[in-house]
């Protein structure tokens, strides 16, 4: 059985990501990256995911990003800023980016397949309906791959790592289609940006959610403070 | 005054390439990964090369990668190996290889950049004179900045960052020779795998050091257990 590490942050695009790969029949390795994001509820729903597909092979590794100032996401210094549900898509990079954050997650996930002689590397990144970061498009992870070819052992030695990002080209109506079909747990995602106990419905990351819900025709079973 | 982040891990290398930083007129932001390395006798270093130079801004980030189980570095199930003193540029990567530890560090690297508004990433890699790290060689630096340029805000701005590997075509013994023009802290830094309170004299590492001093015609002042 071949095996895949997946970057599984907890919330809905890395589950259904994770939900990918299992359905593929890979032996799947999670990992989370803890990097001192606002809130721990994120890591929960990680974990609750990890559980619900009896895994036992869940990896967590710690990387204090505070010192990063000048996102939301990392740093008390910003509120994190209510979205405008128009135009999540367009090119300003909100205060929600997190300086290089797939550049150094798919790095550590590489090392990890190397590690573990995994072939792949699964991301839930997503092109369409997103947020403006660099790091989620298509150039970025065929750049990335190209280092990998060049810049691992794995690589040089003719086995080159491969990164799937099963989302990139789907809408997030079309994302939660997919895990619904595959019976992916999305009542268990955290998607927020704050850390409540219930989602805000308010940041850009649930107005994207509650959207793509509404226009796959499904409910979204987590709680929310609002539902716009 | 521009900015730079180097990587500064206070070996041999990585302290001639802050001192190559400071005189070209760069505010430097060092940085250190504190990766589960075998010992903290080189985060010591580190320290010591950072108050040698009278900087403030030492960034320290812990990333526990121990996980890697692979590699005589980061596992406990290896012995570091005694190197050979010849052919230390071949082809076969040797064990004390940490997967994908450039991508890992360059990315932290990109982020710390973008955070403080910093230009260049400074870092220590070498080409030459070198343990056939795949991550240290030039295809892979020239493929990582291609990914910094569409993957980062910086880049997709127009601003990209840029690595700079001043030592990438040296010898060791090039590399020796230009830490003492330059006055860089040569006697402060740890080279040997191993974590002991004098240098072992027996791994690669120490090899490779101890002949570049040779050949550059100083005397390494750091005290050995043997000097082959």
């Amino acid at each position: 059985m071949k095996k895949a590490v997946v970057l599984l942050s907890g919330g809905l695009d890395s589950t259904v990501t994770i939900a990918v790969a299992i359905s593929a029949g890979l032996e799947v390795i999670p990992l989370t990256i803890n990097y001192g994001q606002r809130h721990m509820r994120e890591l929960r729903a990680a974990k609750e995911v990890v559980k619900f597909y009896n895994l036992e092979n869940h990896v967590i590794i710690d990387l204090d990003l505070t010192v990063f100032k000048t996102s939301a996401l990392t740093s008390p210094d910003f509120d994190v800023p209510e979205g405008t549900g128009d135009d999540l898509s367009g090119t300003m990079i909100p205060v929600t980016y997190v300086p290089s954050r797939n550049i150094i997650f798919l790095g550590i996930a590489a090392g990890l397949c190397e590690s573990e002689s995994a072939e792949k590397i699964f991301i839930g990144a997503n092109s369409i309906d997103y947020s403006g970061y660099p790091d989620c498009r298509p150039e970025f992870l065929e750049a990335f791959q190209k280092t990998l070819e060049v810049g691992t052992k794995a690589g040089i030695e003719g086995r080159p790592l491969s990164i799937e990002a099963p989302l990139l080209y789907l809408t997030k109506a079309d994302i939660v289609g997919l895990g619904k079909r595959l019976g992916a747990p999305l009542h268990l995602t955290w998607s927020c940006y704050k850390g409540g106990v219930k989602a805000c419905g308010r940041c850009d990351s649930c107005l994207l959610r509650l959207r793509g819900f509404r226009e796959a025709g499904y409910e979204d079973e987590i709680a929310y403070e609002v539902r716009s």
